[in-house]
This record gives structure tokens, C-alpha cells and sequence, in this order.
């Protein structure tokens, strides 16, 4: 696969068609400072690439890997039985059951094997998780996850104050709705 | 795995636990002279041992494979992605969801790899879809189908004799109900 | 019905209106050279058909039914119960369920009269499977899988080398996403 | 079948496992006077019955039919589709979904054929609604209904009036509870 | 209300924004030759015309009631409380549970009051439902039953011929799809 | 109904069967000092009563009506559209849908007629929430609930020391688990 | 927070995208003269927040509080963990689920922390239940919810004299459908 | 809290009836070498200690939080909003929604806060994620989750050798089933 410099996180699918889902995992994984490798893998449709990729996971000095899947969802499942590394799951919507058969086939593992599930879609999450497990060891992450965490309450807080400044009608009209 | 003659039918099951639901498929199979052989193998804890299996079943000459799991159900849909042979999937019934997760996670298979997907633990008739396959190259085994199914039908309609000429009351007092 | 030369499989369908969907089993099947009847029947609106499709389609000589329905999809299991051959049942998507209720419909089936349920929409697997059980017979037809799954193999990756050489930005760009 | 007089209204159920519940239509309708026919007519396992029931339910001169199954509950349905009569589905209560399945499977008839149905278990509601549709010809079986409603009435204004007279400890202390 | 003739059929609905659905019971009433009056009354919003409409409705010489309501749908149960009429509940689909929530609300009625429950949105099969019932004491109208029935098959027939005749590609043409 | 002392809560229930999880109410209206009346008031059963309990509540002085159903249950919104006094409704869960019937009949009510809704059999939270309703009028109501909310936090701080003392191997020990 | 005069209902909200929404509980506060003052606090990004909100709720002289929240929506809950006031939680519909999981996460709350759950996007309702609510102590609010309730009876019965009068197809047609 | 050295993971449980089964967490953790802190935070009943414990888990050292809860499981998304620690949330199963509702309510947290969410009861599933995050500074540690998942497979392995070498008749009789 890649053969530039190893990144930390890998972050793979089972069809290009998640992209527009699980690049957001990439994009925060970025504003973190920390590299990701992004590609296909398919449970169903590349059973070879699935066992190469979660065998040399660890070997290739990935620390953790996130992986999308939608309807009858394995790759995270399968990602994690073949490695040693934490996994994180992305249950991606399906047009017909809206997401609830991805999460159900993510989150239901059995005793021994465990995957961190995300909500449906929840790919900017996995990011963020990922981030805090690499905190564990490295402070100045945590620190930037603070930060982060900051940030998200300034947003909110200045959403307020506008808010409640304004009035809710003004609020919206502004807003365009 | 096992020695003897080669069975036609593979039945497999993520854990022993499976087995006294799964034993109904090998049952029926055998009822219908038709060998089967019954093992453990587990997705997310063997995962080497589900890839010798699967990419080995069509040259070990299984004709069909059984395969049940609950939960994350993972293993029919792994073997399908490894094998060309027809694989049944039996959706185990789980103690937290009752098994719409089991069922989910085996029929929501994406195009390209199908899973011929059962009733929540329904072995049995995993065992009389493996039959009826069976019976394409052997008009013999689609007789005894036609029978069996015709022993179906006896059945009821002794039952359904004896109801009306004793009415209700009496029919549930015999069965001490 | 068609007087055509006997064709292998059998789609039939409740209703015209699932045809977008149910073409895909026959386009499949087409292309490993299998061939295929497309009809409506319908469990509901044309029992005494349903009668008579389902007891005479051994003796037409079908070796597999591929059956569509949606809602209370009565279809498969139905003709399931009136023939020895193996029946695959694609629950159709609908509008007030999103397809669960075609799904449990098809599914739950009682001890004693299998199908062979798939994916909420997924005629193209009902397709494949047709062609894994004729290949119980024919080797050349399971050659002609294992190629099919070696074509999504190389499919995927492409996709992922491709990905993987200009990124997860420009890969979205060149789609248009 | 019964050779009987001719009862008003049939009974029938997919396996006679279903008699603890399906009996109470039965015992429902014999309290207001009205005839029944308790049987099995199992949709899968005896189509070439299930087909002379339905076409012949009109000739024999039941006016309404009453059919309970469940999982992917057929006979409710297949019965509709083959009768003029009105249909009367009860949803029985499964061990693997709770009666979901059998729900779904009867209540989401397509346009065209209906099915009157009952909560899962719903028999005795079953046998009032026959009662009700009866009494449409019969304004004797109206008062009667009447009178059965306000039964139902009285016995809870007693309940009530101890439960008031009595508070709530001392009620349930009689009760045993 | 109304002060024409008075009508066979009422047909209730908890708004006026269910009429789109709700008018299909009354045009397949009138197919049949069969009157109904089609208002609006609310179980939450008018529980004192809720009241009159269901205790009035057999001294008005209604036959059948046909309720339909969304959400919490009380209207059909309450109706059906209140007078000794077989009532026929239509669940109407919603925006935020897509009907699920419609069609318990109405199908699972307590022992003693029965709903004959309908398909989310089924209100044309409300209408034939009570075109049965009416059949009961007058057998002409139960043989136009069997000609919608035949109908019905016919329309199909055709369909499946003509889509045997030219392939479901040119089929699908046509239709433009 | 009562001639006692006008108590300032109504506690009601559709059946006496729902009697050992409403009581709970009253126990903990009880515990604040709070008078309350319990009695039986079915929609379906006893409409008229329902009719004269709703109607008649502002006047006779009740200041909240808690009111429990199960299944279809109409009791907390039927009450609901016939007083302006503030209803709380308890859905009580049901053998066959494990309450989810319940719930979405109480919860989801049209605009216009609000239900203030529990979780399934959550009725002593019914009590609690008519606490936190008389508390707008009365400061010291709402000191009461400080002082309760206060014993929940210390009942939990006691059982959080002893467990982090003892560890949680003697913990369960002594719990005898 | 607000400087303004202390009103007596706060609206919050986890995030300004649930403003339609719950703006309609604004909306009808403001039509019963009723004062709410609108704002954001997020349970997940402002905890902090979240904690002076709620802890100062009642010495700010709020009587009620609405609180609306989708997907793991937290915030009504927690809320109400940290005021003895009443509070009502508006579960908004998320894409993915449709609001089931908003609903479930607010209703299901554990005995002792009541939450007065509404329907999905239920907002209206919430704040027509902050009136009965603030009638507890004002008789004069109690008769303005008594002339609401009047005049959705008037809107109704105007539509339903209408509908009665012109007949359905043109009620239809006047409303353009 | 604890006086004891530092444990690396912090295990949480909103009641203490969750400890049977959130102990296979800590017996999981203890097998591997690694401490963890065992108590009670509820989210509802204890706001001001969740606050604590949250606010305090980073400078208290803990590496990892494992957190249960049930219901309207509020316990992990609020610790997850208040650290900057990875959280991991495991839902209890309950008695009327089966655990649903507990998965729901921790897996759709919003983007910003992420909870890594197990199956229904998955405590021994939580203990192995927090093991593989400490392995992301320590090969050792991830050594012995690669040794631990050698020894999943050997009993499998085992099991399974001996399945195929009884068959399945005496398999289930040595178990007494």
C-alpha cells in the first residue's frame, strides 16, 4: 500500500461510495496534526487485502485502525480479530434500514474481540477517538483534545449570547430559515 | 479436520453453544442420507482457522455450507466472500436483542456475495434448503423432498381430523394442555 | 407461459412495480450464461397462477425460483410450499416500512419449508446464489464465481490503489463529490 | 371436513400449537351463540388444503374466517386472496421476535386483499369482531354486543369502587399480590 | 352531519390532511355502488364529537366504521368503545416513525374491544374490508367481490404476458422506466 | 368516585392488573405528603366513566392526573383531550411488545394535546414529576424534592465507599450475588 | 444569561439546528402571554454550562424548563438530575434513526429523575404543557388552555362541516391536492 | 475516592445492581496486569460526583474510563464531555427495552464527543478495548492481548477437534444437554 511515510491511524472501507462519510475522519484526524492512511479495503469483496491488511497492521506500525462498513457491516468486526491494535467502528446509513442493521453488526461482538462503535454515520467521531487513545501517551494531545474541547464550547457560547441577544425570530432570519 | 469419507454438507458454528440449535440442520441432512460434517469455527477467534476452511471447502468437495452465528454474526458472510459454493446462514438467537442483530448482520450482505439467510434458529430448515440444493443434479433427493414434504402434510391433517371430531376442549385435555 | 427454450431459472415478482429491482437477478444470470424466465405472479391478486406455477415448476424443469415481494411478501414462502426445488426470496423495499416488514415476512419462515432469504432489495445476490446452486452440478459454473469474486477483487483494488496514490481530496474531486 | 351442522364462522390455525390461544375465538363466539369450526389449515405445510378451505369457505356457507399464525404468517392472507368472505388475521406470538414477524407479515396486505387484524394473541378479539360483522344482519347480535360491553363496564365500576373503598394496599393484600 | 341519504359507510378521520390517503376507502366504496360519509372528527381535539359520532353512529343506521389516524391513534380504538359497529383502524403514516408507531397504536388493542387493523396507509383496503362485511347478509355483493377479485387477476395476467411476450428490458421501456 | 378529603393527585389505570407498578405512584406522592385518589378508569372499557373522570377533574379540585396504560394505550390522551389539567401517562409494558407499544401510544400525541410521557412502567417517576409540578406553587414542595434528590446522591456515596473499601469481589459477596 | 425580566419558562436546546423546532414552543408560550427565554446549552459541548444552567434554574425563578435534544440526547435528563424544577424533554429527529433514538434516550429515564417526554419534535405540545403546567396555580391560565382547546374543536368542526358539505373530491380540489 | 496506588483505568457503573456484570471488565483488566478502579457515579442521582470524577480523571492519572449504564444511559457521553480521556461505553441490558434503548443512548452521541460504545452487557469486551489502548505505548501489552487471542483460538481449536472426533450426538451428551 502507501509507501510514504507511516502514518499513524489507518482508516479504511468497504466501498468508495462511504468516502464522502469517512473522510471526515481524516480531515480531524489532519487538524490534530496526526497522519492517517486512507483506503478501500472490502470485507466481502477482498477477503486476501482483508487479512493482509489487519495482519501487518501492527507490523506496519499502525497504532490504531478505523474502519466504515455499512449493512451486514464485518470489517470492523474481522479488522479486529486479526489484530492486536484497538479498532474503531463506522456504521455507515443504508438506504433501506437507514443504518440500524451497520450498527447492530458492529456493536454486537462477542466476548473477546471488542470494537469501538460509533453512531451511524459518526466518522468525525472515530477521528476524535482515535486522537484519544493517542493521547495516552503522548500529553500534548490531550492537551489539544482540551483545546478542541475548548472550542467547542466558545462556538456554542457565542451561538448563545447571539441567540439570546437577538431573539429567536431575528435568530433564524439571520440564519436564513 | 475430519478424516472420514468427505461429507457433502458443512455445518459450522461460531461457538459450541450454537450446537444444540445447529444439530437440528445435521439431523434433518441425515434423515435425508445425506453426510454432513459438524465443527466449530469461529470468525472473530479463529480467524486463520475460517480462512483454511472457507478457501479449502469447494476443493475438500462440500457442496454446500451451513454456517450459524449470533449476534455480530459474521462467520456465513466471511465464508461466502472465501468460497464459489452456495453458504446458508443460520441467525443465532441472542439473549440481549433475541436475534434481529443475528438476523441483520447475515442477510444485509452487500451486492456480489450472497448469504442464503434463515429464520432466527432455524437449523432445520438450513438443513432442508441444503437438501432441496442437493436436488438439482439428483431428481432422487427432490422425490424424498416431495415426500418428506408430504409427511408434513399427513401430519397436519391428522391432527386437524382428530381436532374436529373431538372438538377443542377435549383435543388441548389429551395434550394436557 | 414462455414457450421459449426451458430456461434454468425462474424470477417471478408480485408486481410489475418490482421489476427496477428484480431485472437485476436476470441481468446476473445473464451474464454467466444462465437462463432466465421473468414474470409476475402474484400470492395475492393470482392464487390459482400461483398454484399452478408452483407445482409445475419441477416438471417445467426449473432448477431454482428467485421470488420478489414486498410487505406482507407472502411470494416465496408460498411457492416454497408448493415445489421441491430451492426458492430464494428478495424482500422488495417499501414505502411505510423501508422493507423490515418484506424482510420478517420472507424470513420467519416455519420448521419444515426453507427460503433462502436475502437483503431488503437484493434481487443481483438472488442471482449469484442461483448460480453457486447450479454450480453444485457443473464445475465450470463455480470457475466462472471464483472469477466473478477475483473481477470484485481487482475492482476494489484499483479503487484503492488509486486512492491511495492521489489522496482522499483529489479522489473525491475526480468523482464530483 | 365437520360434518356438523353448518357453523357461522371458521376457525383455523397454522399448527395446533396455536389452540391455547386461537381457542378463546372459539369460546368468545359460543358465549354470544354463534357456531364455530375449530381446525388446522397449515399455508406451507398443506397448500392443496389451505386452497380447497379458502375456495370452497363461500359454498359451505361460513360467513367469516378467522386464521392465526405466526413468524412470517402466511394464512391469513393466502386466505384472503382466495375467498370473498371477510378475513379475520391474529398475529401469534413468537419465541424469537415476540410477534413482530407475524404482525408485520399479516397486517401489511398489499391493496386489493385485506385482513382484519388483531393485536398479537388477539384472539378473543378476533371472535368479538366476527360478532360485530354478524350482527350487521342480525340487530339481536348488536343488543347482545351491547350488553357484552356493558358487562365489561360493570365489572371494572366493581373493581373500581373496592379499589376506591378499600385503598390500594388493602386491595392488592386481598388480591394476593 | 350530513343530512342526505344515509350512508352505509363512515369514514373518520383524525385531520384533514389525511384525506389524500383516506379518500381511497371511499372511492373503492363507491366502485361498488356502496355510500359512505367521509368527516372529520378527532379523538384529541373533539373528544365531545368523538362521543356523539361513535354512540350515534348505529341509531344512524351506519353498517361499518372506518377510522383512520396517525401517530397516537386513538380514534379507532375509541370509536369501537363506543359502539357495538365492527370498526376498520387505517394507521396513517407519519413523518417521524413512518407509520410503526400509527399501526401499534391501533393494532394493539386490549381483550374485549376488537380493531380490525389495516396496513399502514391501506385505506383502500378499509374499503374493500367493508365491502365484505356488507357481504355478509347480501350475497350480490359478494359475488362483485369475486369479480374485483377476477379483476384483479386479469390485470396481472395481462401484465405478466406482455412481460413474458417481450423481455423485461423492452417491458421496462415502455413503462419508461 | 371518593367522598373522602379531595386528594390533589388522580392516579388511574386502565386495568387492576396494572395496580403493582401504578401503586408505586401513590407511594412516593405519599412519601411527600401529597394526597392522592387511585382508582380504575378504562378508555376502552368504561368510556362513559373516562368521559365523566376527564370532564369533571379541574372541578373536583385534582391538580394532575396520572394515568397508566398498556398496549394501545389511549387512557393518558384521551384524558388529556378532556380536561386543561396536566397529564402524566405511564406506559405499562405488555408480554407481547415489551412495552414499545406502550410507549409510542402514549408519546406520540398530536400538536395540541400534550401527555407528559414516562419511561415503560415508570410510574413511581410519574409521582416525582406531579411532586415537581405542585412544587410551582409551593417552595417548600420543591425543598422537599432537594432534600430527596440529596438522599438518592447519599444513598449512591455510601454504596461508592463501601465498594471502593471492601473491592468488588467482597461487595457482591455480601450482596450475596 | 438574559437580562430581561425573568421569565418564567426557559427553552433550551443542544444545538441551534434544533430551532425550528423548538421555536414552536416558544411560539405557543408567547400566544398564552406566557414569557420563555430561548437559548442554547449543549449537555455534551457545554458542560459547564450545562451545570450553572440547571443548578441556577430555580433561584433564577424559572418555573418550567423545556429542554429539546437529538440522537444520545442527554440533556433533558441531565437537567433534571440537577433542579428540583419540572422538565420537559422534546426529542428532535435525527437523520439516521428518525428520532427513535432521541425518544429512547429521553423517556427512558431511571426512578427518581423524572422527565416529562414528548413526542419526536413534539415541541408545540411541550409548551402547551408548560401552561397546564403553570395553570397548577393560576386558574385563569387553566380557562385559556379550556378556550385553546375550545378553538381546536371550532377549527375542526369548520373543516368537517365543510368536508361533509362540498364532498372530499372538492374539498381536495380547493386545497390544490 | 480510592487511597490506593493509582489504577490506569477508572470503572464507573450508574447503579450498583450493573456490578455483575461490569466486574468482567475489571477481571479482564486484572488477568492482564493492569489496575482499575471499581465504583458508582450515576449520572442522574449524582451529578455533582460525576462532575468530579470527570473533571479529575486526567489529573488523577487514569489512563482509560470504562463506564455502564442502562435506560437513558447518560453515564459515558457525560464523562466523555468532561475529560479528555478515551471513554468506553457499555450498555446494560434492561428489562422492558432489552438494552436498546441503552445502545441508542450511548452510540448516537454527536459529532464532537466520542464514546467508544460495546454490545449489550460487552463489560469483558470494554476491559480487552482498554487493554489494546494501553498497548499503543507498551508492545508488551499488546504481546499478551496477541497471546490472549492465541488462547481464544486454541479452545475453539480444542473444542472443535473434539467435536469432529465424537460427532455431535456425544459432544452435547459429555455436556449434558
Amino acid at each position: 500500500m502507501s509507501e510514504r511515510e507511516q502514518p499513524q491511524v489507518g482508516i479504511i472501507m468497504g466501498s468508495d461510495s462511504d468516502l464522502p462519510v469517512m473522510k471526515q475522519a481524516a480531515e480531524v484526524l489532519e487538524s490534530f496534526g496526526i497522519s492517517a492512511e486512507v483506503t478501500v479495503v472490502s470485507a466481502h469483496r477482498t477477503p486476501e487485502r482483508l487479512w493482509e491488511y489487519a495482519t501487518q497492521a501492527r507490523s506496519r506500525d499502525f497504532k490504531v485502525i478505523i474502519a466504515g462498513a455499512g449493512g451486514a457491516a464485518h470489517l470492523p468486526g474481522m479488522v479486529a480479530s486479526m489484530t492486536e491494535l484497538p479498532v474503531i467502528g463506522v456504521p455507515i446509513q443504508t438506504k433501506t434500514m437507514k443504518g440500524i442493521d451497520s450498527l447492530l453488526s458492529i456493536a454486537q461482538m462477542p466476548p473477546g474481540i471488542p470494537v469501538a462503535t460509533m453512531a451511524v454515520n459518526g466518522a468525525k467521531n472515530a477521528g476524535l477517538l482515535a486522537v484519544r487513545m493517542l493521547g495516552l501517551g503522548d500529553s500534548a494531545i490531550l492537551d489539544s483534545m482540551h483545546d478542541y474541547q475548548k472550542s467547542l464550547e466558545a462556538e456554542i457560547k457565542i451561538k448563545a449570547e447571539k441567540l439570546e441577544a437577538v431573539g429567536y425570530e431575528d435568530y433564524l432570519k439571520e440564519k436564513g430559515e
